[in-house]
């Protein structure tokens, strides 16, 4: 058993503190890796808060992981001792169906494991996140992160980024195409990375004026405030595919209106309650939503090894450990550019 | 100017009578048609009464239109007099922009001329439907009939047949593909016979156990009552696509639900209100919904040509003229299988 150093939920109401546990010894064919930095995801905050569900407390969250390789079981060809590693939104699968053998285990139909706030296959062993200094995982499981700086950038690819980069990979987006990024957060900052990265012309779509500026600078060349109706009326029409982060409760139909013929609004942020569809939107120019979530382990490694060809990271605020309950807040106010980060060396 | 009778509904409370107009004289790219047959689509009653905004009266409705050409304008290379033609959802459109010159007239960027309820291009010719003894239409908007029998049951393919033909095709249902049709009336009985002709496992998903049986005698497999909680539950997760052609209110995440991962929705129903759609049924499979109207030209050609071939026609009832009132009753009731088509002889 490997003794870790977190911080935990210790209940719905507990602000995160200081928590001790142990982690499985390392398997045949685990891997064992010193974290250097995790991502705080918003996920995080509502697991942590049973917002999404009764969570299972203590509740160490973190599943944008990015660290060193110290361990490894004796089956393991993948990784060595020293190499970099990454762990994102689940640390294993069932292995045996459809989708985990088309490399689709984000779709696991006998469900995935959750880095955190659930139990591993066994049933018993607790699986807590990476907000702590070491975790053991499977290497099929755990992507190369084929960088050698600028680490703590990286770590929120393991889950913004992917949440990105497969649907829009999946809708194969790139030059010709006309591509809008709904709201501008962690998810938003890197779908337009993305899009502009696949030559796509990328519009920012955006309540807050202020992103204009910040959103051009990230690739966007265009930006429409959405609360304007006399430009979103002329937009009307004109976008392949809308790229929609926003998990607030949002009018839809009004983002639908501005598909083209064939349009597509790739869906990855889930509202509160359920979005209210106007189906002769969807009818009248042959327009679709389709939802997407995370990506599988051999989809995640290409993005990072495209990422570190093409030099994409993430934008983000690096933080003390101590200092996660303030950001937490922050998070909530959409108060950061774009994803804080925990430097794991301060726990 | 070429005198016709017909019936209209001459305001949005009167049942159709008997009416007298005259089309326009038969243009140089016109072909003039003696109209033999027309289906009775619900959307007539729903245009007659005013119920999609206000209507153009005297309205003619009638968009499922099969005859005979009784002239043909000096352009004219398509038809010659005495072939049978047919003439669907639109008489028109732009002709010059992107969907238009790709054959996606339907989604004609500028509007598509429907066949009744509007204007001709010219602005001021009202457009009369096929509740009528004769139509004068431009060739490119008119239908080749390559049947030389049945052509009473050929008539709704034109409206329901190419609506339910048109997103199978463009999704590529075929041999392997396992598609629910959602709901057995005028469109859904033709998406189970085209489904099943593509070579597709079929399963019909109804609200009455009625109608098991009809659905197997038109080529599905499978039947599950949408109210058996159980028979649904055990349906999770297993249909590449459902063709939805509800246009009543109704729970459409109870049906997402039984979509595999990467399952689609195809849409060609209109509820009277938006649908409330859970992101996370779409996001936790990659479930996508797509809308679909009608086709274009090309497409409609290519359905009725692949009709001939395969034998494939509408169930109908073939009225009199003076019988609409009481069939309009029975399509409000669902008490129709499936179509009707008025008999023009009878007007």
């Amino acid at each position: 058993m490997i003794p870790v150093k977190s911080y935990a939920a210790l209940s719905k109401s507990t602000e995160l503190e200081p928590f001790a546990f142990e982690r499985r010894a390392v398997g045949e064919m685990d891997v064992l890796i010193d974290i250097l930095y995790c991502g705080v995801c918003h996920s995080d905050i509502h697991m942590a808060r049973s917002e999404w569900g009764p969570a299972l407390y203590p509740l160490v969250p973190g599943h944008e992981i990015v660290g060193r390789v110290a361990e490894v079981g004796a089956g393991v060809t993948k990784f060595k001792v020293g190499d970099f590693a990454g762990v994102g939104v689940f640390v294993d699968s069932c292995r045996t169906c459809d989708c985990c053998k088309t490399d689709l285990e984000q779709y696991c139909e006998n469900g995935m494991t959750g880095t955190y706030n659930g139990y591993e296959r066994d049933g018993k062993t607790v699986a807590y996140g990476g907000y702590s200094s070491r975790i053991v995982v499977n290497e099929h499981y755990t992507l190369r992160v084929p960088f050698t700086s600028n680490l703590e950038a990286v770590a929120p690819l393991l889950c913004a980024g992917i949440t990105t980069w497969s649907p829009l990979r999946y809708a194969g987006v790139g030059k010709g195409h006309k591509v809008a990024v709904l709201g501008l957060g962690g998810l938003g900052h890197m779908a337009v990375k993305f899009a502009a990265s696949f030559g796509a012309e990328v519009t920012m779509l955006s309540t807050s004026p202020s992103k204009e500026a910040d959103a051009k600078k990230l690739g966007a060349q265009h930006f429409i405030l959405s609360t304007d109706e006399a430009a979103m009326k002329a937009a009307a029409n004109s976008f392949d595919y809308i790229l929609n982060t926003v998990a607030a409760p949002h009018d839809m139909n009004k983002f639908l209106n501005l598909l083209k013929v064939n349009g597509t609004m790739l869906l990855v942020g889930i509202p509160p309650e359920d979005s209210r569809i106007s189906a002769a939107k969807l009818i009248s120019k042959r327009r679709s939503i389709m939802g997407s979530m995370i990506g599988g382990i051999k989809e995640t490694q290409e993005m990072l090894d495209y990422c570190a060809e093409h030099h994409i990271v993430s934008d983000i605020e690096l933080i003390a450990m101590k200092d996660i309950n303030a950001a937490y807040e922050r998070v909530i106010k959409s108060d950061v550019k774009y994803r804080f980060v925990i430097d794991m060396s301060t726990l």
